[in-house]
């Protein structure tokens, strides 16, 4: 086993605090990844604070991990000492069942290893995520990072950045077609700029006028105010497509009436309570509601290259790892451009 | 003017009785059909009702129109005296938006007309459906009837036909594919004959055992008590497609979990309130969510002519027309197989 120094939540709501813990040393296939930085995701919060439930504790959080490779096992073929490398939402799942096998391992029929408040195949030992020094991960589920990004920004691609590229990907987004983006937050702002280097017009769907300048400093074309009858009525049957980030409780209808003619609405996040849908407007314009999962371990290869392609990264603001309950609160009035991330040297 | 007979509601839940009124002369386009069957839809009751609101009275329902033209404007290219000929939900649109240009005309942008309680491009006068003797529509909104065919047993195809068949085919369904039925009413018998003749394992989802035998008889394959847990899980992540074709209360979330990974449900039928739905049943397997409207002209035609080649027809009850107030009654106790034609030769 190998030491790893962390931060960790003992139980529910309780404040993050330092942590040391084990992790099983290198196997054969595994890759020891000395994390430099890890971005913080709201999903950070529901999980510590047992908000979707079933929450293990103690908790190690982190799923947007970068770092540079100390040591790999004996069988690893495409990682070697000092290569960066990255670890997103998960770490193993069956890899053997119809999804699994697709490169859908987020959809594994069996259970897939989330990164952190799961366990493991063997259905027992827990996994602890970013926050922490070391992470042990078979190199199935490591991701190749370019060396041409600035590393810290490419942390919050692990999982901002895959969660809004893969369904702009099923979804097909082309050139010219007419994306809304609902919420301008860690995820939003990946949508946003994602979605304009595919060539889509793209329009921030918000509640907030104040945002009208940072939309457009992210790429976005189009600014609206959800709640200005006059601005909604200028996009009204107009999307192709709608990445909703918000996973706080909203109308969902009033989006709905955004989308053309076979227009999709794709949610990324869980509201607290199931969101009323009415049948009419989905029938009277075709329209679909749908949902996405982060994306497959190909696909996040797909999206970093992409990326280094393209030299798209987050907007992030690097926190030390003792300010990490502070900067839970600032996310929580959503007081951050756009993403904090971690940097382990502090730890 | 022509004089015509008919059955009309003199306002809302009044009991339908005779009604005279007067239609438009054939103009250069247009087709009179002598109506020899119109079949009688779940919408009709709910328009007579007014139960969607902004009902138009007196009210001549009927939408699922089947008779022989007796006579033709000077400019008809495509029907002439003593074919046989149908009319379905609609009579005219814009004709000229994205919409209608693509053929998809009850997507019209700007208004479509139907047969029935709705009002012309003029927006002003009213129209009267198919529960009369005669009716003159534009011949861009008629269809070709196969002599082949049973024509009582046709009339239900251009609503319930044309509403089960167009998500079939918008949503590819393929040999083999899996297709669930909600509901098994004037719809979802039409879902299950035209989904079998497709090539899919179709399977009626209900909740009374009773009508297995009856789902089997019009060819579904596989037949699951969604009240009974076992059945239910036993179609688990199972189905590409789920037809809905239920406009009562009910739970959608318990069909979703049915859907295999990026697999759809169409909503064909509008709960009275808005169903809630739970994100993460569309974000875990990322399902979607649809709805689907009729059908246009074109596909229309297309279905009738896929019809007759596989001798698809609905399975109806003849009743007289002095008979519809009853006919309601039996409908709203499901009491019907699968759909009541009424004979106009009763008028």
């Amino acid at each position: 086993m190998i030491q790893v120094k962390g931060y960790a939540a003992a139980q529910a709501k309780a404040p993050l605090a330092p942590f040391n813990f084990q992790r099983r040393e290198a196997g054969p296939h595994d890759v020891i990844i000395e994390i430099q930085y890890c971005g913080v995701c709201h999903s950070d919060i529901h999980q510590v604070r047992d908000e979707w439930g079933g929450s293990i504790f103690p908790m190690v959080p982190g799923h947007e991990i970068v770092g540079k490779v100390i040591k790999v096992g004996e069988h690893v073929k495409n990682f070697k000492a000092g290569d960066l490398a990255g670890v997103g939402c998960l770490v193993d799942s069956c890899r053997t069942c119809t999804s699994c096998v697709q490169g859908l391992e987020q959809y594994c029929e069996v259970h897939w290893v989330g990164t952190y408040n799961s366990v493991e195949m063997d259905m027992k030992t827990p996994t602890y995520g970013g926050y922490s020094n070391q992470i042990v991960v078979d190199e199935g589920f490591v991701l190749r990072i370019s060396e041409k990004l600035d590393l810290k920004r490419v942390a919050p691609l692990l999982c901002a950045g895959i969660t809004t590229y893969s369904p702009l990907r099923q979804w097909k987004v082309r050139k010219g077609e007419r994306v809304g983006v609902v919420g301008l937050g860690g995820l939003g702002h990946m949508a946003v700029k994602l979605a304009a280097s595919m060539g889509a017009e793209v329009t921030v769907l918000s509640t907030s006028p104040s945002k009208e300048k940072d939309a457009k400093d992210l790429g976005a074309h189009k600014f609206v105010v959800t709640k200005d009858e006059d601005s909604l009525a200028s996009v009204n049957n107009y999307f192709d497509l709608i990445i909703n980030t918000v996973s706080a409780p909203t109308d969902l209808n009033v989006y709905l009436n955004l989308l053309r003619l076979d227009g999709t609405m794709v949610l990324l996040g869980v509201p607290p309570e199931a969101p009323q849908i009415a049948a009419f407007n989905l029938i009277a314009k075709r329209r679909r509601l749908a949902g996405s999962l982060i994306g497959g371990i190909p696909e996040t290869q797909e999206m970093l290259d992409y990326c280094a392609e393209h030299n798209i990264m987050s907007d992030v603001e690097v926190i030390a790892m003792k300010d990490i309950n502070e900067a839970y609160e600032r996310m929580l009035k959503g007081d951050v451009h756009y993403r904090f991330v971690i940097d382990m040297a502090t730890l």
